[in-house]
């Protein structure tokens, strides 16, 4: 993941270009995905009943265009959110001057995403401005890639991403995709911003429907600190150009597909995990042995938001009470006289009670990158799995004076 | 309340004692509270799934002795919780010693309390060896009182206490409280530990009802981070040694105690979000124009639990997009396009949009110690206020290791 894109990475037919346009005070903020032919185009956003203007006119977009899309215009910097009127007129001047630019398209054709600060007024005039020289810059190599990345970030550190490969009768198709998110995370059918873009032949139901399938285990399954943005979007372009047998049904091409999207989305998901603002480590908390899923999914997020357990795993502090008190308070049920806490491998609690283990060997094993939660309630045979990070003072510094 | 308390505030009957047994490093643990006489108890707990051994044999104790109690004895620094079948005998041999003390009482007048760092085992013959010192110290002055506030206390920066006074028949009626608490703190149904006294003259019935009525738009209506205790417990004993009416059923006499008592809850609950760990300033949260009282309930503490809206409130930024986005994601429906977001009396958001403000003038009102925040999502007549502090770095460091 910390490598640099390769060529051989890229799926065909693909090309990239980034800008500094002035919306940030210095930096790339401006990002450019053009497909070479019309690409079938999936995409999830925000659940959250305040949407940025660039959620509403993509999705009315993908309506017009019967998901068949050209590209994503992206800038970093701003939300275009809570913007009225003006914003969604920025949002569709952007689209139509890069449709224009790339040469008569449709502005439907185009999506368009903001990230950045909430509330204030987008200076569209200057992403107008940039866009004629972005269009002419846009490159199919892995350079022009790893630089698009880099423009999508805000609080980030560094950029993500993630490719994967699957043989189809006989061709080799490819996937690469890249997010951007270190706060204001808890994606609900989606996450921040990521794109991803492939060279499968397949129709635009069909890859919605994989996409959906991908997102669940994967985006849906982190939580930084449970705001669901106002952004949220993750976007796929499938543009046919790998020359493999077109995916119809969900067959074994599908299922390959599939594998090839989870494993993109997966990478990238906890990449953002990862990179959490102030992070030091992943937390992987599987919660076993609830009344149904669907607990075990509330027991295991209750878990990774519950500021107590994310910051005593800042402090690598073995304080599975916490865990177990976050899980009471879930509102499932379940006796907690059954339940086992294991962390970092080591079996702490079991049946309620704290099973003895060597502190100074807990304390050192959580002090890992990755350090993995189980919590076994022994009240059925519902099975989760979420992934979140620690809560450092680095996060409550980077959030104490975001705007100002 | 940063005064001490003085003997006119105490109510006929009741004493306080404490001491230091050894369950912290170091301080007073240990406490006691007596009425003289046997007084009507009402007393509310925890929700969570996960309960602490006090919790539960208080519950039985109220039960068997038809809520008229003697006592309640509390110590500090074991929340004597996932300790197994150790732990219940613990609770219970406390409550045994303090009643066998006090001179034939039966254990199930005393109500047993504990606090602190969850599955450690209580190591309960610290606390037996000290009982009867510790009853023998008890006074009924202000002094003692004032002692008994720190007892109580973990990781408090101060005691908590509160008085109010109602007439009854032309007799004075008193009512003291005190509480701890600064993290592990949403109480639903009670807060950590908050114990209350009065002279006045009450069923035990009427007193739970009073009590209830009390609790939901003061303990009920603050949060810290969240995270519902497993050790909650706020108890009222009202020993009727003022010598004032019986309050009988729900009448003027009963409207004003509701009151006295009402304004005791609300000043020790404020008490309690005001010293939240690390916490620099108290959050008032109104939800105004929900669509019901319960949806405006569920916005206002979504945004009172959000990280990025405290830790925006830590650096005193008026970021109000986040406080319109996490109402976006509580599960309300609204249009925020109607929504307007006051901060600290400066109208922020009309309508969805930035409402032109000073920011500098904004800043400086946020680093008061209280700041209202007022949404009107323009959506009906629910209405509710919570309260919350703001979330700083010292908050991440009190907890990232305060089990090692």
């Amino acid at each position: 993941m910390n490598a640099r894109p390769k060529e051989s990475d890229l799926p065909r037919g693909f090309s990239f270009a980034s800008a500094a346009c002035g919306i940030k005070k210095s930096g790339l903020d401006l990002a450019l995905l053009v497909s070479e032919t019309p690409a079938s185009a999936a995409a999830v956003f925000t659940t959250n009943r305040v949407q940025a203007a660039p959620v509403i006119v993509s999705q009315v977009h993908l309506r017009k265009s019967r998901a068949k899309m050209h590209g994503i215009i992206i800038n970093s910097g701003n939300a275009n959110c809570c913007t009225g009127s003006d914003g969604y007129a920025a949002a569709a001047a952007t689209s139509l001057e890069v449709a224009r630019q790339l040469g008569r398209l449709h502005p439907s054709q185009i999506l368009v995403c903001s990230t950045g600060v909430i509330g204030l007024p987008l200076r569209v005039e200057k992403i107008l401005r940039a866009v004629p020289d972005l269009v002419r810059a846009h490159r199919g190599t892995a350079g022009a890639f790893a630089q698009f990345t880099r423009a999508i970030m805000t609080t980030d550190t560094r950029p993500k991403w993630a490719a994967a490969k699957c043989r189809i009768g006989g061709k080799q198709v490819r996937l690469i995709g890249c997010a951007k998110g270190a706060g204001m995370i808890e994606p609900h059918m989606a996450t921040m911003l990521s794109f991803i873009a492939t060279d499968a032949v397949i129709s635009p139901a069909l890859l919605q429907r994989a996409l959906r399938r991908a997102v669940a285990p994967t985006f849906n399954s982190i939580t930084v600190d449970g705001d669901t943005s106002t952004n949220d979007t993750l976007a796929v372009l499938a543009n046919g150009q790998s020359g493999a047998r077109q995916i119809t049904r969900q067959n074994a091409d599908y299922e390959k597909f599939c594998a090839a999207l989870e494993s993109v989305c997966r990478s990238l998901a906890l990449a953002i995990v990862a990179d959490g603002e102030g992070a030091q480590r992943v937390i992987e908390i599987e919660v076993r042995g609830a009344p149904s899923d669907r607990a075990a999914g509330q027991v295991a997020r209750t878990i990774a938001n519950s500021p107590l357990v994310k910051t005593a795993f800042a402090g690598a502090d073995p304080n599975w009470g916490r865990i177990l008190a976050a899980a009471g308070r879930s509102g499932v049920k379940f006796d907690f006289e059954r339940s086992d806490v294991r962390i970092a491998g080591i079996l702490m609690c079991r049946r309620g009670l704290e099973h003895p283990f060597d502190e100074r060997v807990a304390h050192r094993k959580m002090l890992a990158k990755h350090v993995p939660i189980v919590v076994d309630l022994h009240a059925g045979r519902g099975f989760a799995r979420v992934w979140t990070c620690d809560f450092t003072g680095e996060y409550v510094h980077i959030n104490a004076s975001y705007r100002t």
